[in-house]
């Protein structure tokens, strides 16, 4: 069961900044569910164009080919959204979402969210920065995926994930250490390959393992990596 | 010189649905400009955030690694806009754009293009659905560089370019007929396997030139091919 701080919209990213009272009237256009870990959230086959907000726990998105092999996918938390492609253009949905904790999820219908979106300008404005920054990202991994091997592209998503925490030496940590089957994921390619990357990786002192984290010893010298080999 | 009926924003998808009395306004708030062929709309390393509608003419997008290799490219015409991630997200371009046709291009500055899409919430909305679109078609890009070889990414750009003009009998035209460069840079492969895709096709019946379109015979078959190597 989720208690009542649960049941709150304030950690959700898209509405900071709205009062407390906006906050609570677009709280109550919501229907509120726990799921399980390995509960199914979306299954991409069913026709809905709800939106959904992660007020509590982790979801995984997974995105299949028409075959039904599992492409890529993307872990979110406390304070994310996912299903707003669907509830925006109406179009089929095209990934899997799944709990991998205890989760609370609060729901809109797409005609809530458009109507929410146009009440609140400011909240339309965000969610058009995240859709940006989504496009931005996709258009770096296709020119990941034409440009550079699959060990470069281990290189390139290491610095992506490590971009918020580089220190002023040049270092930076990654917590937790990332698994290798999701990293190979992201990036197309093997965990055999991942795992060999690693290795290399730690052999040239560019890496290394402490606890839980994983730290990149010359950020620097990994980006000199990544950008030679785009240019190949 | 341009003439008053391109210093007009009716073309523009945007702003299909807006009242005249609206649309004049937003006019006034742009400048405008006439590009000869060749001449450059934006560069990449401009630090500007202005968005760019194209009232007559065609401008053609080139994404440029970090190196400077040209990497995909898109062309726009009348009635399109570019520039919107910078204005909404104010992060750095991530392409030039240069025009390929005498073209007449309206330009708003960042700060006003936000205003009005805070003024004007179904506008806003339009905005979305596109970017929306953006990712989608991103999304499938990058399902076809990570599970299709070469051939198979020819054929699924051959479909998408088809899309719209599927006829009952499963043929399919797409006018003009497509340049190999340009094929290959939306694929990331090169002209020589563009040419030789097109010349097995052609010998199995699947494709023919008619004048300046190419036809798409049996769109059904071809998809198939492309189905069954998403799935290896």
């Amino acid at each position: 069961m989720s208690g009542d701080s649960d049941r709150s919209l304030a950690s959700i990213f898209l509405f900071k900044g709205l009062s407390e009272d906006a906050l609570r009237k677009i709280e109550e256009r919501c229907r509120w569910r726990d799921y399980a870990p390995q509960e199914t959230i979306i299954d991409f086959k069913d026709d809905s164009e709800d939106v959904y907000f992660i007020t509590k726990g982790v979801a995984r998105v997974v995105n299949y080919s028409v075959s039904g092999r599992e492409v890529a996918f993307d872990d979110l938390r406390t304070g994310s959204l996912f299903g707003e492609l669907a509830a925006i253009d109406g179009e089929p949905r095209s990934a899997n979402v799944v709990a991998i904790a205890p989760s609370t999820v609060a729901t809109m219908n797409a005609s809530t969210f458009r109507s929410m979106l146009e009440e609140h300008p400011p909240v339309a404005i965000v969610l058009m920065k995240r859709l940006a920054q989504m496009v931005r990202l996709s258009v770096e991994r296709i020119m990941d995926l034409s440009t550079l091997g699959a060990n470069n592209r281990v290189h390139a998503e290491l610095l992506r994930l490590a971009k918020s925490n580089i220190r002023d030496d040049g270092s930076a940590v990654i917590s937790p250490v990332p698994i290798h089957s999701e990293l190979a994921s992201r990036v197309s390619t093997t965990r055999e390959t991942v795992a060999r990357v690693l290795s290399d990786l730690t052999r040239k002192g560019l890496v290394k393992k402490s606890g839980n984290s994983l730290i990149l010893l010359d950020t620097e010298r990994l980006q000199d990596m990544v950008e030679q080999f785009r240019g190949d």
